[in-house]
This record gives C-alpha cells, structure tokens and sequence, in this order.
C-alpha cells in the first residue's frame, strides 16, 4: 500500500473539512485505491483548536517550521492564506521538494510564475484547484480536459459574493446597499467585502485562469477592474426592459494572435445566455475552445466542503504522479490590451431635460466619435422635467466612448453624469 | 523523450479529428510536454481514404488484426463504434497489454464491466471520455474531480438531435415532425434517428455516467425509457404557461442508501433552472454531490473536433500514467428502483368535454388513488365543446398515476387519452 505523509498548515474552515474528510475517508481510501493518505503533521497558530478537534498531541504543532522541516511529510497543504508566511511555507516546502497544495488565490495571482518555477527547479509538484471556484475542477478541465485545444475565450462569475448582491438586486429591484446587507446577514459577504464587490478577488482568480487557459501570466495591475457599487436599480431595471441581465464579469479573450484582453467589471448579457442564470453565490466560467467550442462549468464557488473536495482532488493527483497544474498553451501572447483600445458593446444612460432636440444632441456628439446606436429607448416622459435616455451601441471602443460622455456630460441639457456599462455578446 | 506508439482503427468523422490534430500539433506536444504521439498504423477497411488523407502507404492497413498484432503500439484508439468487431478489438487490445481507447457507447453500455476488468486482469488501461458528452470532460470530472465525493443525483441532457427538437418545438410552436425535418436539414438528425428521438442514445452513456457516479453498473433493461416522439405542441404550450420547459432528461438519482433511479424521458422543468438553458445541440449534465452541492457541465455532445479532444485527452492522461476511469464510488447501490415504484411530480392533460362537474369526476379518481394536485388549468373554454383540462400533480407513485389515468380515459366525459408528463425539481 501506497502511504502519503501529509502535513496540513492552517485549520481555518477549509482545513477543518480537509481534516475532516481525510480522517472520515481513510479506509475507504485505502481499500479503493491502495493510498494511505495519512495525516502526519497538523498546523494551527491557535493552539486550542487542537482539543476543539481532537487532534492527537503528538501530531499537532504551532509552529509550520515543525512540518516545513518534517523529513518524512510528502504533501503540504497550505490553508492559512495571505501572502505572508504562506508564501514562505510553499517556496520552502518545494525547495525541499515536498509536493505542496494551496487554495491561496491572493498569493497565487502575485507570484504564480515566482512558484510555478520553484517547483520545476525542485523537481516537484503544486496544485492549486482549489485556489479558484471552490468544487468546480475547472483548473483540471483546462489543463487536461481541454489538454489539447487552443482556447479563445474565458469569461467567468467568479465571485459569489458580487453575484448573490447582483442577483437580489435584479430579483428584488433593491438598492446595492440593500442587497449587500442582506448578504451580509446571511453569511455571504465579509465584514470588509471590498476584495469582493470592487472586483479584486475577480480579478486574482482571473489572472490564475487567464494563466492556464493562455499560458501567460498576467499581473494584476494589467487587469482593469471595476467593482459594482455603483449599479443602480434604475439601470436594473432598463436592462430587464430590454432582455438583459447584469452580471460581474471576469473575462480573458484573445483579440488577435497574440493579444490579450483581461478585465473584470460589471456588463450586461443577454437573458438567454446560459451565464445570465447563474444566480445567487454560484460561479460559472464559460469557455471558448478552438476544437470543443462553447463549454460551461457551473458550481458553488465557495464553502467548506466544495472547496475541501478540490484540496483532496489535487490530493489524489499527486499521489497518482501527475504532476504541476501547467498550462498547456503555447507562450504566444505577447502583450496585453489597454482597456482603452477595447471594443464592447455599451449600455449608456444620460439623464437629460425633457424638451425637443436632446436626442439629436446627444447623438451629434456620440456620431463625432463614430459611435454607432443600436437603439435608444426613453420611457418615463410624463414623469419628470428630467428624464432618463437609455440607448445601446455596437461595437465601440472604450476610449471613444469615455471622451464623448465626457463631452455630452458638459452639455447644458444633461443633468446627472451618464452611466455606462459594458455589454456582451458570446 | 517518452515516445507514444499509437494505432487508429476507423478514420470516420472522429478518426479523421484525431488524426488531423495528432499531425498538426505533434512538434508542440514534443516540445511543450516532452511525449511524441507517434502514429505508428492507421485502419480502416475502406482503402480509399488513406490516398484521400495523404496517409503514408506504409502505416495504413485495412485490416484491424494488423494493429492488434504490432508489438509496437502502445495505445489502440477503437472509433469504428458499434458492437462487431468493436469489442473483439478492445478486448484483444487489451489482452496483448495494450492501453485502449474508445468513444464507443452503445458497445460500453453493454460490456462496462467485461471491458473494465479485461484491462485490470491485463494490468492495462482504458479510457472512454469520448464516449459521453463529446468535448464535455465530464468523465474526468466524475472520476478525479469528485473522487473524495459521493455523488447524490445526476441529471442529463445528453443527446443533441432530442434537445434540438424540442428546443425547436419550444420556439417555434412547430410539431415533432417539423422540427424533426429542420433537424435533419441541418445535419443534427441521422437518416434514422430512432436511436436519438427513442431515448436508447441517452439511456446508453447514462449507463456509463452511472457507473462512474454511482459505482453500479446498470445494463439497458435496467433502464426506463421513454422518448419524445409523443409531445405535441400544445403540452409544451402549456408547459410555457406555466413557467416550464421541456427536456428529454438522463437521471440517475440515489434515493435511499443503496437504492438507484435510472430513467430517460422528457419531462418538464421549472425555466429559472440551469438545465433549462440548454438549448439547441448542446449537452449537460447537473450533478449533485454530497461535498460539492450542485454543479452543471454545458458544452457541444458531439461533432469532429470536440470529440477528437477528448480522445487526445485521455492520450495524455494514459501517457502519464493516469489508469482507467473507474468509479471513485463504494459498490453500495443494491437496487435499481422499477418505474412502477418511483416517486414523482407529474404534468396531466385531460381532454374532457365541457360541462359541470368534470373536475369533480376527475379529481375523485384521482383523490382514490391519493394523487394531491398542485394546480389545475382550464384555459380555452370558449373554443371547442372538448376543452383541455392541465393539472399538475404533487409527489405520486408512478404506478397511481398510471391506474388512475387508466380509469379516467374510460369515463364517458373523457374524450382523448390522456397526456401525462414527468416534472422534476431539483
């Protein structure tokens, strides 16, 4: 029988369910595929969850130097998160070339190749499924999945708390700040969710798939990310008028050969498209391959268990020989694409005072620009001196559209500055 | 670098994917992952198409024995699908310690078990992702994935030509027959689709999803099945009004420890669900593990390329030493449930004649078989003197519905049979 040492740095609420299911599983385990994966070290800063979890004394240490320097630990699962010291437990692990699992998203999109590379040097293995969508094997589908294929697009939900408080607020007609609350009282949103809902968490987990699925490592400060604060019902409910659903998105596509676009932000999709019904805490990411063309995977993209299973898929992994979560895409991109040079489709609101010959100034200024109008809907005549103009465009660039809001924004007839948001078509 | 010697046996639609990407990417699967797939013979009893693909004269035979008997290839690729000689190739393959791999579903859903301990007893490997859900890597899923979970039910659309139908014959308010033409106009209906409309293409790959979800194997008889030949146009009418749409659907759902449900029919589901998107060719399958909770995997069932990738996936996966796809599950289901015996919610058209007292006779019918109605629908009583009467049903017994219906055609009110759907919810 095969015997796996395993220490496992940080008991938090994933490494209690690794505990848990590693305990709960062992003979099944061993009788079904001859592996011991046997719990070696167990790590914790607080040393008094070792009685609340009965863990043996003599496994238990506070210290993560105790596994680190543990001849006899193969695997390392680090689970404490931030970047300091799990940066340390995982580049020392390697360099002792101790296989290592991380779910450590914030870490991983800040020094992926810095990690990836250790692990090459030592001749060792990490994986990190877990680090992005919780239980969904996304991480697997695009490295062995789709092993052979060429992928033109990514474009995921990825983070659940942003889609719970967006989907209450299409559901509900709620403000953000109402939805927020509420995901809040239900556990779905932090104390301080500012990584959530500005759309930083997208945009770490983004830059660990963009990796996979295009084979370059893309820095956060080369993703342009917007947050959903700002979505008003106001906009909701237009785009429920007109068949769309709003969504945080986080996108990776190829617009040239090798040019890359990566940008998170808030954009409205069509109602039909199987995106628009991932709904409260789930996450989804859609994928465009070169061979397999439209794939969607759908799952919880948080939680205890779902992200423990992850941790234990890799756990498997390792213990079969696979090896690193490597991208198997050629290294082609050679740059990425300003969010100013874009093309999107826009979604635009001006609030303007109702008398003859806004439109045509408003449009004056967006044809100055090129911008093409898809259509331009103004509902609420009779109720308001100042009344809301909503119009979509084709396909514009992003910089042209900014210069003409700014202009139209200094118009006498606008009120309010405009609102804008991204719309997109798969 | 590690050299993989691989023979093809049939150069149909999916051969000629695998040996058009095999070629062109050769260089890049050397350089990137350091393996030469190698194409050592390529077969196919047609002898034409070897000049046709520029195939050199040397590797191409027309005869399968070739390929069986060279020492040589490591990995038999077997994609001339069906029973004869399919599985005499297989299991040749295997016994001269070959690794195998197959798309073929109809032959796996009848010898899952004979073929996979062929390959255990000759400590060699076959794999099948292809086999099911095209591009999809739901088998990679099922098995690596979630091997720590225990899956709890699965639900499927997974055959294109049904989904295409009936997706049509929600948009369009056209009949079977008319999408039925439509479909085979564009090529996503076979000369005889018998196999797709029936439901036996479905109930073959959840057989195979079953095994791999549920470590049971279920042969066909085991299986329900009902295709959607029968739905007409004014059920899925209905159905809209009610908020639900139609689906031919794969299940195959624990419902006691070590009792399993395993079904193909359509049947009728809320519109806000994921599986309710699914429109067109495309596939799914939605998954509910005890770990992970809910998931859904979308993409294209079918077609050259999607399906070649999954071959090229499992080329890998064997050429890293990655075994069989066996089923991470215990062996704990004893029982396949009879359709008579399962627990459902039902859709029930009635076509009575339009006087008082209608619902009385039939509702007391119902009631003596303790059928409890959720909700009943009389629409378009101006129109004809036999108007239609839709109710839907709580949880039943499926044997009750059927007496029960039985009893009411026979009442004199009762002017047509009756129309009785399944509904799930999840």
């Amino acid at each position: 029988m095969k015997k796996v040492n395993i220490g496992i740095i940080g008991l938090g609420t994933i490494g209690k369910g690794v505990y848990k299911i590693l305990l709960q599983r062992r003979e099944f385990f061993k009788r079904k595929y001859g592996i011991d994966f046997h719990i070696a070290k167990v790590c914790d800063k607080n040393a008094k969850i070792r009685k609340r979890l009965n863990i043996k004394p003599k496994i238990f240490t506070s210290s993560f130097q105790n596994v680190i320097s543990d001849k006899n630990i193969d695997v390392v699962i680090e689970l404490i998160g931030g970047i300091n010291p799990a940066r340390d437990i995982i580049l020392r692990s390697l360099q002792s070339g101790k296989k290592v699992i991380t779910a450590n998203k914030a870490l991983l999109s800040q020094d992926l190749s810095l990690i990836l590379s250790a692990a090459k040097k030592n001749k060792t293995q990490i994986r990190f499924e877990a680090s992005v969508c919780g239980g969904i094997p996304i991480i697997k589908s695009l490295t062995e999945g789709l092993v052979c294929d060429r992928i033109e697009s990514m474009v995921g939900i990825i983070n659940g708390t942003s889609n719970y408080i967006l989907s209450r607020m299409m559901q509900e007609e709620c403000s953000f700040f109402e939805a927020l609350a509420e995901a809040r009282k239900k556990g779905f949103a932090e104390r301080n969710p500012s990584l959530d809902i500005k759309g930083f968490d997208s945009a770490h987990k983004l830059s660990i798939l963009a990796y996979l699925a295009f084979g370059k490592y893309v820095s956060q400060k080369d993703i342009y990310v917007k947050g959903i604060e700002d979505i008003s019902p106001l906009d909701i409910k237009y785009a429920k008028e007109l068949g769309l659903v709003i969504k945080l998105l986080a996108i990776a596509k190829k617009v040239d050969k090798n040019v890359l676009e990566v940008r998170v932000h808030p954009a409205l999709i069509p109602r039909i498209h199987p995106l628009a019904n991932v709904g409260g805490v789930f996450n989804a990411v859609y994928v465009k391959g070169e061979l397999v063309g439209d794939m969607l995977f759908f799952g919880k993209g948080a939680g205890q268990m779902p992200t423990a299973s992850a941790v234990i898929s890799d756990l498997f992994d390792l213990a079969m020989g696979k090896g690193s979560a490597e991208s198997p895409q050629k290294d082609i991109i050679k740059k990425i694409k300003r969010i100013d040079n874009i093309q999107s489709k826009y979604y635009i609101r001006f609030m303007a005072i109702d008398k003859p010959g806004v439109l045509a100034k408003i449009s004056g200024v967006l044809a100055k620009r090129k911008i093409s109008i898809a259509s331009v809907t103004q509902t609420e005549r009779q109720r308001a001196r100042v009344v809301p103009v909503v119009m979509l465009t084709h396909d514009v660039r992003e910089k042209d559209i900014r210069l003409a809001l700014e202009e139209i924004d200094r118009l006498a007839i606008i009120r309010k500055n405009s609102v804008v948001i991204h719309r997109e078509e798969f």
